[in-house]
């Protein structure tokens, strides 16, 4: 549990940075991310409500963009029930959490949370490789961001204790996966080739880079097929 | 899912009450019992919290005891880690959630949440049937108490959505289970009669009573079952 990343994007109420916090202690998670969060941190109010989850406060990373938040991250959730132009496969909890135990422990994982009132934007999303939706009744979806958290980390905590006790043999190795940071170095590498062949002009063809992305996010690249995908666009 | 009560007893802080109710309606769940609330209500900072779930606050009932709070439901449920002096079978929420669902849809059931710093007494158990815990991990347990509503309301919503798809053809009439009502009515007419044939006496052989209490609640005992014991009492 300790490679599990819970990132809260630009919360803004400081209740619910607290409240999540303890949500994630109770299910044994401790590694919190919060990318500029839109409350002044740290504050009384977020330890009160963390109510003795201190120590995944007191080790909690401030990071100013979503993209410094995840660098290190080699699968990339974003949660939330949007429809997008360009959709991410999308899974339940409980189906992301049997994904994430199927790694190896050492994997880094970012879960992303957006921001109360409208959640992830496209532009966050598009730097995830897997959407989750946790399922609401259509007539209220009004969830709320620490209970999403709550939800999320129950699930994930269950698939931990499960795999304790029946443990798979066969994982990816976290040598394996590429980090978000080699996804965003490799597409701007591809955005620079697709320019200078004129493949796309600034300004025009908007959607193709985005296609492309969440292609290769579906993906899920290892390390050296990103080598394998930057070489031939120096080759081009 | 409209005989499902979520029954909050003794709450102490507004906020909690808000956010179970909106925890409850994003799952779908509409009925919310307080018993003795510690804390002014309706109120502005209840409200606030439900974040439009005001139909469970408007709908929501207040009794003084827990007793009246579960008086017609056939299925009493206390939430709770505590180990008792007189075990109830335990259940996990994705169990007792595929149980409630395996009754008919007309079987008021309710699940019982205590007081935010002790969680239910002894005394309140005592009028459960069931003891469902929530899993935390062993460092820190502390489940906020809307949290924890929240989870059990999303184990219920996900069991509901199952059974839209896949209907289970038998299942247990509301006519047969016994309310709480009848089961207090019955225990009363039992310690009267133990009392009476002096095998218990006024302040001595204290857990004679509440044993029997518990082997009874564990029976989830029918109607006519119920009035079978009576008539025994009666003989006796």
């Amino acid at each position: 549990m300790d490679n599990l990343h819970i990132v809260l994007v630009k919360t803004t109420h400081p209740g619910n940075i607290g409240a999540a916090a303890r949500a994630m202690k109770t299910m044994g998670l401790q590694c919190l991310r919060l990318v500029s969060p839109q409350t002044p941190y740290p504050s009384a109010e977020i330890t009160a409500r963390a109510a003795g989850a201190d120590s995944v406060l007191e080790k909690a990373q401030v990071f100013e963009t979503l993209e410094e938040a995840i660098r290190d991250c080699q699968l990339v959730i974003g949660t939330g029930a949007q429809q997008r132009s360009l959709p991410l496969a999308r899974w339940t909890p409980r189906a992301c959490a049997d994904a994430v135990m199927s790694l190896s422990s050492d994997t880094p994982v970012a879960i992303v949370f957006g921001t109360e009132r409208s959640g992830l934007t496209n532009e966050e999303f598009a730097l995830c490789q897997r959407q989750v939706v946790i399922p609401t009744h259509p007539d209220y979806t009004s969830l709320n961001l620490a209970a999403a958290v709550q939800i999320m980390s129950y699930e994930l905590f269950l698939a931990a204790s499960e795999r304790q006790i029946v443990p798979v043999a066969e994982k990816t190795s976290s040598e394996v996966l590429a980090t978000a940071e080699a996804y965003q170095q490799f597409y701007q590498h591809l955005e620079e080739t697709l320019l200078q062949i004129e493949f796309i002009k600034p300004g025009v063809d908007k959607k193709i880079l985005p296609r492309l992305k969440r292609l290769f996010n579906r993906a899920c690249l290892e390390k050296r097929e990103i080598d394998l995908l930057r070489g031939f666009l120096k080759a081009i």
